[in-house]
């Protein structure tokens, strides 16, 4: 995810790198090309005649298309948000268990078991994170698990929900050894339901995308509408066509790229949620907890923050 | 429910599968024999005039249907979005409900016990698919549950809500063995609510599609707007009207069309949720907890996942 | 509530009950006549002069129109989707209820005593009914309720309250008796928490309605645009005024007339909820927990269900 | 809040009282007298040329006006709604309070030590009405607790937190008496904590206008808006300027002024919410749970309600 | 936040402070020199010629900004009021758990021990205030807390969760003596993971903005809009073009303004969260609980409180 530092106005105008202009310029120059030819035409330099004299369907077409696209914006923004929320949520319910194995239990808890827990938690979001993007967990849980748990975590298919299990059993050992009562078991059950929430959730955003029949549906219209619009304004502004066409063509693919990058939060795209920075965050407000030094963070700049 | 892989731009608009376009050809060449009509009284080719020389009732009714249209797919998506995440409760439920019989127990369980609960959850997603799409569920919990329970169930009207009891009976029976001691029944009775809270949100959605009145209006408001549109757009944009008129035709009718489907979002178009999948997955899913072998997935391209 | 069966496209353009379109028909056939007086007025057969020239004001106030009557339309569907839900939660909690009643005491309850709550809990939607539309509840009453209580509930001025007391009474008899731990009434204490939201949530919604300055100003506002829409369209599409106009308003009236009838979902009106047949429902749901045969559903059709 | 009955379609185009036409007439009348202006420059009748000749602008502004004006009273009625749902959820919250303090104690309370918290659940919604609308509460608590709370809840700042207080400590001394178990402390606190969000919901909405900036802009558009456009329908409408430019004005500003009475749901204009009518309705609520005769309710004509 | 007080109608048009009008007046200034320019070209006093002869183009432009910026403006102000709902919801916890911290010791705990949670309560919205806006909480925390607690949270990197975790270790000391049986520890309990969500879902704001490619799109495409709608309007309505064009500017501009200042709710513009006035609100409110004197609040004036 690009995240810009308050920007002046005027060079807000300006932006290049996290806007999705680069992408779209390909295109824009297609209708640029569009409106010389509809010019061309109108001024009967060319020996076809292909003028619409008027703006009224294109009015008519225009405004439902806003309204079809912000529907569309909606439910993407919807997507992404929701996303990031349960992201959100993974720290919080990831910092409540830290504080349950910290301070329920009826008699202090030996260091390092304490220290099991909090490496299947650290773990967690890494785990989560390789599976929304069916890249390869290997290293990241190598590095954080004991060797018999990840042995038994990349046996598994669905890896997150593993680590949940094993966390479970790790109540369930220590309430079997008399340090924590049943009423703090309920305590923690409530919190591992919560992961269970939050793993479920990213599982479905993956898992379903927008329908299908909608994406298509909208991208045409976009499409046919910002082809045919250089023949609809020729007439009324003549050699001002190329301008506004390229532009209201910008405005609405730009509308439908953008809702693209968001209705997939989990992807790499320019607008997608930082997991990375994210995954690393939750382990260092863990670590804190504890008071350990600070992790060093994935540098942002990798994962597309722009500072410059 | 139809998912295909990210296309290019520019094959998206060739999309053909998944997309409504089929089922809609026959009334848009209907708009275009329309379109042609309008042409020829305009041109006069016809001994009579029907030509209404003004886009602007055009416009004021399009706005309007666009504004109406809006309303009724942000509800019709709602009924998707709300449809698949009680399925992905589903999900996060019956996890929840496994790890809880794996840990929760104060002394572990024997295997045979646990698993009579997971036969009965796994049976649960499917119980529930047939429920909804008033499918004979036979065959499918013949396969799952033992003989005794698959007896009841069947002959009970409310299968899922049976299995459900039947949950709530194990965990009975294992408290008053001793083995679940009571704060744990109130853990699991918190996730048997949950399912119940999915079971019923599933059947109110089934039960209660968007008012009748709202589906008819929209439905002849968009009709009657296609149907007159040529005879507006001729006296503007002349032999171009029946491009035109075919294309708005498209986007609205295809809007209505696809809000339709989602409306119902457990039935068996294109665009509605992969019950066959998801039964199977969440199964999968208990399985692995178990450190149990994959199932076979049933065929993604059987149930309209497209990787063309 | 009226449900129709899937309506081929063609057929749901001429959809009669279930409609709003009977209702309005005295109030269209109006608008007709305004715009007969329009045609004749701008044809120089009436000796005044009331053309308006211009459609650029109704555009101006219809696209305004469309998005406040967008505004009510989402308002008054959220009331009746969110009463919807609530009749639904209704259903869940009651089978939770009914579920904990035979599954949390620590010794199986006589069937009698089950039998007593689930009395209460049949009664429970039917009292709740009648407290929403104001209707006469002894009857309904006096065929569930063991003679005591029902001459409690019927003194009581907010019935279906009354009967949530009865439900924790019974609870606590229990308790008192050994039946039930302290940990299982606090499950029960949970939901019927729930049951009081349900009820609360239903007199919240009958008891207040949208702010009534809305209504007023949307109705006149829908009012004065389609009366003198007729003399805005006639200069530009002469005789096709009265198709127009009278489609036009029939757009913005039935919207109008729907909005108004879901505002108040507790109704008898076509598109209001079927309470009747849900709180049928919700006791056959109940008796099929314990095995009882199904109870005879009120005849749909009675309801405003359609199957022609 | 002022609630009529249904009223006929035609009955309702003349609605005087509870309509925002009486606070606007003034307003309306300096709008008709600047199209009066209008019309006389057009017609020459003034040594000024002031016609603007064309609709167009207005449409422009006036169509981005009607979504900003939508996106404000969303904002306005979701700010109602969610303080009428808050006044629900304190009748819940007070119900299941009474419940639970008749049913969950291990041995029937005498009935003064019940009375005692019912005086102080009575009181609360009094004590919160007075706290948001600023008035005095002294006559109305007095009226209802016991000397020594009576001095403590008015001698403190934040009352209705302080009577939630003392809920707290009438749990606590019934606890420490052996009434109530722990458990049922946890389910009492369970709905404490809810009354707490009630309370502390209120306040929020009371101390958190929407943002000043807003208000400002969009109500310096209408009225720019409203003052302009006769000098822009005149050229099209001539002598019925008047009226379409008051009827516009009378649509937008009455739709700002209603947002601007929801936006403050606390206050005593007339769609404010009913708080005397709803606190005696909780007052009246619990005391029909204890088979106690009912309150006579304020006179809802005092408080706006329209029966006439 | 500028918090005004009901303004008359005629003087909110001229209101200042508070809106944003002061710091867009340089734009609107370039917005009237480009007016004059596109005026003198068309009274042809310039050798060049710019008129675009419609405003057609812009009506398209324009309506669909409207619709975007709609969106915009829903998504900031979601934003800013769910940052709201979290403070109040800080509030909230805070007075609930210095409820419970009060009456559910199964003996009155001394006075410094419950003073000691109530200090760190206190402090917590001024680490949450410092965190969220990057500020130095030395002052504020040193002089509320006592000087070992200071030392830690002042090394911890995420100090309003190490606070929580030291309310945890207040809890566990207590109950470890005794003070508080187990079911009161998931009381105190619930509530910590309530303030727990409270910090995370603050933190989820502040560290992600709305999706830069939108914010960059749509600020360019209204410094476009609002730079070349001069040119299309002097043809139809010649030296008024000024007037409208800035007009139109102003209520286009403020709106991206002021949604970009909500975007970032726990910033320091006009528009934003008073958190200090709320952070000194929470600390009195819970002062008030125990019966100390009031705080003096801050100067409301300092923060942004209009009351001129």
């Amino acid at each position: 995810m690009i995240i810009r530092p308050h920007l002046h106005w005027f060079r807000m105008l300006l932006a290049w790198r996290g806007s999705v202009l680069p992408q779209l310029l390909p295109r824009l120059f297609l209708i640029f090309c569009i409106s010389i030819v509809a010019v061309a035409a109108h001024d009967h330099l060319l020996p076809i005649s292909l003028n619409l004299n008027t703006t009224a369907p294109f009015s008519l077409i225009g405004i439902a298309l806003a309204v079809f696209l912000g529907f569309r914006n909606n439910a993407s923004y919807d997507r992404w948000w929701e996303a990031r929320k349960l992201w959100g949520q993974l720290l919080n319910e990831s910092r409540s268990l830290t504080r349950q194995a910290i301070t329920l239990p009826t008699r202090s808890l030996p260091k390092e078991e304490v220290g099991e827990l909090l490496a299947a938690l650290g773990a967690l979001p890494h785990a989560l994170r390789h599976q929304l993007r069916k890249s390869d967990p290997r290293e990241d849980l190598a590095a954080r698990l004991p060797t018999a748990l990840f042995e038994r975590v990349i046996a598994s298919r669905y890896k997150p929900a593993t680590l949940l299990l094993y966390l479970g059993e790790w109540v369930q050992r220590e309430a079997q050894a008399g340090a924590i009562d049943p009423m703090a078991v309920l305590a923690f059950d409530r919190n591992l339901n919560g992961l269970s929430d939050v793993i479920g959730g990213c599982e479905r955003i993956v898992s379903t995308p927008l329908p299908f029949a909608y994406s298509v549906m909208i991208h045409r219209t976009v499409y046919f509408f910002c082809a045919s619009l250089p023949f609809g304004l020729v007439d009324s502004i003549g050699i001002f066509t190329p301008v506004f066409a390229v532009f209201v063509a910008y405005t609405f693919m730009a509308h439908e790229a953008i809702a693209a990058q968001l209705e997939e939060p989990f992807g790499t795209d320019d607008n997608d949620l930082a997991l990375n920075t994210m995954s690393a965050m939750i382990e260092d407000a863990l670590r804190d907890l504890r008071g350990e030094p600070a992790l060093t963070l994935p540098d942002r700049q990798a994962e597309n923050y722009l500072f410059d």
